[in-house]
């Protein structure tokens, strides 16, 4: 929904590099009209080469032109552009062939707008949007279809909220966030106090009262969760994205550039730092700290604070189910398997 | 919300028999007007025996009639209906209890049609829809409530979206579908391509510009999340049934008759073959392939491609927290332990 | 959304101590505004003290006043209630100084109402709910925007469901209440009979006609999923407390008081007993029965039945990733190690 291939856009690789800098080795017979994969590009595409295992399927490539790093220069003798990070340009190449769609600014008939809101002439209000009192709705905004959006929000410049997005009471969100429909931002975060005796008695709510706090530029996948903070509010930085399904707890804070992977779940006031990338389905449990450029590797549980960057990985390995359970079943009488170690070495020694 | 028991529908065992097959032993003296389960269904209930567990249980039914397989055919004395199986008897027996509820059709006032969208006179859209321009919707089906589907998309004959579902631009969604409320399809997959400078610099966004294709008779559980392809397609073959809660991440392809259970997450590219079966909460990582046939248990983390059909786990047994304490210590020891017994066997050895 | 903080509520320790109870030491020189945690709360905030870990911290709070456990009594001088369940009391002082928001009873002009529905005069239905046919709805409901609520849903005094949730057909959902966005309750279970010979056939669906049961005073955290009953019911007890992105398969039964932290899964069947506590992201296959009392550490997956009160823990723990590469790559070879320590220990008795 935010972007489409953009139809008129012809480009010879001079072109490219004049916008986008880099070393250009050859020029294109026909123009480019877009971008695609080493395997599937057409001659009208442009493709790229980061990965060196790709090298040998780069010698089949139907594209017309290649993006690639110095030390691969001579991999292809198609016209192509040389620059220090190919990945890199290459985004930039396909953001300039899928401009983002163009968006009638204005509010729908259908859409409920609060007392007190403010909401930009250049924004956009789609059908079934429900905004609450108080709420300031920045340039060029634009709330898809059937998002709920609380009192006393604020949604920066260029935020794009594409469906069925809901919003809670007093949060912040900043520019050019691009929210994925199904996210709900500032839900209660999951605070009871056990209020029983003998046995009687009933879990006492926390009220949540703090906010959620996101920066600029952050990208939250479908369904992703973020909770509202429980007094002190739930900070997301700048620049920081999330995948589809992750649940992020009340009071987190997660820093600038951070990149969380699908299904993730965080709980309460843990503190992620900059630069920080975390592998699908990990979990981090409450009131740690991950230091800047760590990484988690994916479905591993952080149940300690992390401080020195450096990959970190829980888990053990896949195994046919067979060996699993041969092997597995030791799991349980490794304490036991240690001693009897221990005592043969010591026999051992005596032995001696 | 799909369907309702049928009031009218009442059954002796031999029209059970004329529609479905099977090898019938006696009759109902009551008419049957519904299934149950073997410990619950009454004596107008017709209930099944699949799993030889339950054949102690089947003792005490009050179910009037029993369906079960040739090597049960005497576990009970009731009328029953023999065949190869039962539970496969049983659903479509279920089934013919259970017809799918009417629903009017027409377009609900309320609904708003984009420019071009076809949608045919027998289909039923209702409150609260939003749908885009060019958008082609076939006969018979449904659109459930707070439903969002964007421009360009086509849904074929007889598929239901429940409610709140969220459908993006451009995705083709086959015939017979069941999705339930939540469901988003067609999002931007996760794809970011680092452009840092000295720690300057920020990510830069892939657009993603593929599709989400699926099959027909295929299931989706709610708030489950298909990611759209980045510049290739994301593919769901027919008869997959995906349970709630699942992330597909893009340009996956799922083979047909494959069922993935709850909270599955599987990342970008991976390649999953036909008639395969993930328990839940398992996580495939990305630009794998999965073979045909396999199976993964719940909770298991596959990391590498599994090419031969079997079963496949990883993971540790589950245990008292303090013995959990005392084996998991030396977890962190293994090497150091491998070792050792290394050692010993050597000095061993030396010794005889 | 669910409360915000009120501004005229001024409070002295006394006033307090009169609505709770407890023993108060001293009383503050300003009345009190709210509450705040230890490290952020000002001179007009009461914050407490249950972690004895916090006690330094203390030292250095800026609150107005303290509550805190008899054995804490003298950890400050500052004004003080000493009571024998800080955190619960706190939770109640919490609660006062932020009531419940008021909201305005009707029906808004945008919601579609079914057949026979009875709505309580002082519900409050939301723009663009959807109510279906015989539908019931307490006094003070509320049904937030979006929310899609099928055919004969009962929802009992006081429930408030926050904004676009969607309750299933036939569901009955308790009184007091808290559901949050994008909660889906009622969705089929996921029970496929496979119908498949020498490869052809396709899964044969097990219409799912049970309902979901929601006790009294539950909280279901956003975009959580409860599933209908194959046959049976799905029942959610009294008191029970679901954090977001949890999903609970068809014929679970949850007791009273029991506790699940985000993103756990539960297969279908599975009975769970009463004060349970579950920790993120833990899994629990289907069918089993999970005593009173049990709690299941973060992450773990339940195999098999917990009939014991206690603690319980699958997984490993963190390491450096190359820590963990040395490890676990024993872990394949497990059974060969323990049959060389076996080996081992027999050749040693046979030197003595």
């Amino acid at each position: 929904m935010a972007r489409a291939p953009c139809e008129n856009t012809n480009m010879l690789l001079r072109d490219l590099q004049l916008k986008f800098g880099g070393e250009r080795l050859g020029e294109v017979t026909r123009p480019l009209e877009g971008v695609g994969t080493i395997e599937r590009a057409t001659e009208s595409e442009i493709t790229f080469l980061a990965n060196p295992k790709y090298r040998t399927v780069l010698a089949g490539t139907h594209a017309g032109a290649v993006i690639l790093s110095e030390k691969e220069r001579d991999a292809t003798t198609k016209p192509r552009i040389v620059v220090s990070n190919p990945y890199a340009y290459f985004a930039r190449v396909a953001q300039l062939f899928s401009p983002p769609i163009s968006f009638m600014a204005g509010v729908h008939a259908s859409a409920v707008i609060g007392s007190r809101a403010r909401v930009a002439a250049s924004a956009s209000i789609a059908e079934f949007v429900s905004i609450g009192d108080d709420v300031v709705i920045g340039e060029n905004v634009r709330i898809g279809a059937g998002s709920v959006i609380g009192n006393n929000v604020s949604i920066a410049n260029d935020t794009h909220l594409v469906a069925r997005v809901t919003v809670y009471a007093n949060c912040k969100i900043g520019a050019r966030n691009l929210i994925h429909a199904g996210v709900v931002i500032g839900a209660d975060g999951f605070g009871f106090a056990p209020d029983f005796n003998h046995g009687e008695g009933q879990w006492q709510k926390i009220p949540q009262t703090g906010r959620v706090l996101i920066g600029d530029d952050v990208e939250i996948g479908a369904n992703t969760t973020i909770d509202r903070g429980a007094m002190d509010d739930t900070v997301i930085g700048n620049d920081v994205k999330l995948d589809n399904q992750i649940q992020v707890g009340h009071n987190c804070v997660i820093g600038d550039h951070t990149v969380i992977s699908g299904c993730v779940g965080i709980a309460g006031s843990t503190k992620i730092g900059k630069r920080v990338m975390i592998g699908g389905k990990a979990g981090i449990i409450g009131h740690l700290t991950i230091g800047d450029d760590v990484i988690v590797s994916a479905m591993t549980l952080v149940t300690k604070s992390i401080l020195k960057a450096g990959t970190y990985t829980s888990g053990t390995p896949l195994m046919p189910h067979r060996e699993w359970l041969k092997n597995a079943a030791h799991l349980r009488r490794l304490d036991l398997m240690a001693n009897k170690i221990r005592l043969s070495a010591n026999k051992m020694e005596e032995g001696e």
